[in-house]
């Protein structure tokens, strides 16, 4: 339990009201409850405010409160997740290698790094300081992870791939797999080896169960600081630059270079060989058929400028009326001739 | 080894024909096998009927058996899942715990409890009675499982999550994951802790590699009786109604809330922040990109209903013609001018 | 290290200038190193070629040559293949079998069979000669596995499966889990048992987080020299022909019949019951909602014959500008009325 006047201290706001007051926890707005702190980022909840039951209310804009108790400050999301990750539920981090861990004498394991039950590491494997590599993780031959990585339960990571330092990886995702290339000849598919790397930069995040080739040549990237959800598949020798955000289901075809910060809705496909300029955005199921611009925002199947394929969308709704004014207009001019 | 007599039983329906007849088993209609009994469901499959060798048919049609012999019933697909139940092929399910199961001291585990090989149970996880855990499963610090669940391989179970009674989870689904929450700043992507839970229904199923994210505040919902296909994505604070019906590859984004009985077929996408009614329905690919009344069937990216969006099919296969008269106006009017 | 005239005995082609040239591995164009051999297979990437640091160039284009020492030959991809056989970096193959797998006392197990650590083998499989199972694989009750198999880790196979010779199954991969199938009572879902198999053929390859679901009643079944890329989705009963290709996060829906080298781009969806001829391709994001021909290339959602798609969105461009026209031929044939 905390003052509001120290939630607003670790939020980095303004305090607004009791200073004393009791805060045990946060709360939905919309399931607000007595003695917790709520928070109103998006306007879309604003209709909730009159009726919540939270005694404190975290936000951006100070009209907003009238005579409620809360904290002002600037960027709500960013005071929120300061605030959640000081009410962030006890667990127990897994501390020490497990004894059921099987590990290759040759790996080399940094101090205060934490391995856990049935995990596999294979020979020549390194692991920096304080990384935690939870239970079932394999971590193939030659791969090396950084420092104060997190690595979920069964994650896979294939031979000779890297991870950069305070990198997080979620359950059952899997880190070089081959990609999918084929030489056909006469109906048979001869598989093309795939010899090269995933490299994972620093402060990356990647879901759960996604899928991220190794390169057939060269290496698949994934630059410092992006982000992906769950179930994304990258193919080989695709390049993530810096900062982007993959959400769920995307999945980005061979060779394909993406730019930095850029970000992909759900269910986004980008066709093979492609370049992506920097702070381009898609909306969902955007199927990206050419390379692209940075800076903008698109959407459709094929890909177009959002407002283009906006555009397109109401003209077919005028459609259906200009086939009706069309049969008009050739009665009219029928009767011209007659 | 049965008769048609006892299987007629079995399935509540009407003995049509020679009671004493032998069934050793079911097969398709278009790859009947004597001595076996076949079914007739989907009308599509009304061609194959007249060739099939399979010894009796199971059909809610009795004009259709003429002079077969079979079963007739209401439910096409309830008596051929008892039927199914009755021929399952025989598979010793795992009993007892096994000796390689990591399982802490704190642990909760209730009588008849199956742990297979290689699991890892956290501290303070509750299992309820007769469940079943099969190999390698992982289940975090907490998290409850109610009785008579069948959790199979490689189930991941974050800490603090719960599933409810008779509950099927199927191979490499991951439950309670963090939601992809990220605050910017300065192109800078904070994570947003994700401090909630996912509470699972009771008599729920989910297919294999789904991803389930833990809510940020408060949790992710999964309703009784509701079933999910494989490699469905749900994202944080989603909250799916009972008795849902959920096909592969949807993914529905954060904070969506989905009523009781709606349908999703394969690949659909939701927003995030939407309302979706009791009973609404979703074709392939759909794209949610509005909050919809239930009892309702939709299509399109973006959402519409599916006759509209038929409809809309079907004026662009019109505009075609449409500018082929536009030419001939243009030019009849034209010539009126000269 | 080896000299170009070697390689191009590797890769089955004609030598062209040095020789003697060493070559110490393979390089992307864009990316090409001195000392190492690059290759131009896609047009796209002629750009680099000028530029270029690598020492040789692997073609099918004698002229791009010019004066640079190369291999000429029929096929750039097969002989890509062959060099990077080549040059593949060594990784030790696990072998043996590992003291921490269960391996149940009724399995037969062939010689040169390898098994990782903790991996679960239940009774009465069978694993043909050759064939490695890494870490962490579940192998359930009676599936079959052929021989020169590769089993990457954590891969689940469900009980009664078969895999076929020198097949190759990626992370992740979940086979033989349940078909999504359920009779509706009174909005209660109850469970169609899946009683069938999953059939794989021999020389098949399967990337990482597919999921194969089990048969109802007969088999889900994939045709010899088939290849699937990541997170594809297989439901019950499917017949995938020989040879196809199916990219990424592909879902293909109960009893489809696909027929052989046919070829899916990313997220392609078809629906249920549907047949598909041989050597049928479909564009990225197609939604398959019929039946159709083979031979042909298909796009959209609904599928059409991917010029015909073409031609709808080249109309739908044309929309605007008729809307345009309209307005200016309505002012007209109005003044003409006046």
């Amino acid at each position: 339990m905390s003052t509001l006047k120290e939630l607003a201290l670790i939020a980095g706001g303004e305090l607004i009201g009791d200073a004393r007051l009791d805060i045990t926890g946060i709360s939905e707005i919309q399931n607000g409850k007595q003695g917790t702190i709520t928070f109103l980022g998006n306007p879309l909840y604003k209709k909730y405010l009159p009726e919540t039951k939270a005694s404190a209310v975290l936000t951006n804009d100070r009209a907003l409160l009238a005579d409620r108790n809360g904290i002002v400050v600037d960027n709500t999301q960013l005071a929120l997740a300061r605030l959640l990750e000081y009410f962030k539920p006890a667990s127990t981090r897994i501390s020490g290698i497990h004894s059921t861990a099987v590990i290759d004498p040759s790996a080399e394991i940094e101090p205060d790094v934490s391995i856990g039950p049935h995990v596999v590491i294979e020979s020549g494997v390194q692991i920096g300081q304080n990384s935690t590599i939870e239970a079932q993780v394999v971590i193939g031959q030659n791969s090396r992870i950084g420092q104060d990585c997190l690595l979920y339960p069964q994650v896979v990571i294939y031979h000779h791939c890297e991870v950069g330092s305070r990198t997080i990886i979620h359950a059952g995702t899997v880190i070089g797999c081959d990609g999918f290339g084929f030489a056909t000849v006469d109906d048979v598919h001869h598989k093309i080896p795939q010899n090269g790397q995933v490299i994972i930069g620093t402060d990356v995040e990647l879901g759960a169960n996604c899928t991220i080739d190794r390169g057939t040549i060269g290496n698949t990237t994934i630059g410092d600081g992006s982000k992906f959800d769950n179930l994304v598949h990258l193919a080989h020798n695709v390049k993530i630059g810096r900062g982007c955000l993959v959400a769920g289901e995307v999945g980005i075809a061979g060779s394909a270079v993406i730019g930095d910060f850029c970000v992909f809705a759900g269910h986004v496909g980008v066709a093979p060989h492609l370049t992506i300029g920097d702070r381009a955005v898609f909306a969902a199921k955007t199927g990206v058929t050419k390379s692209l611009p940075g800076g903008k925002i698109y959407a459709g199947m094929p890909v177009r400028e959002i407002r283009e394929q906006n555009k397109r969308d109401a003209v077919m709704t005028a459609v259906a009326l200009l086939k009706r004014r069309m049969l008009k207009l050739e009665d009219k001019v029928t009767k011209l001739y007659q």
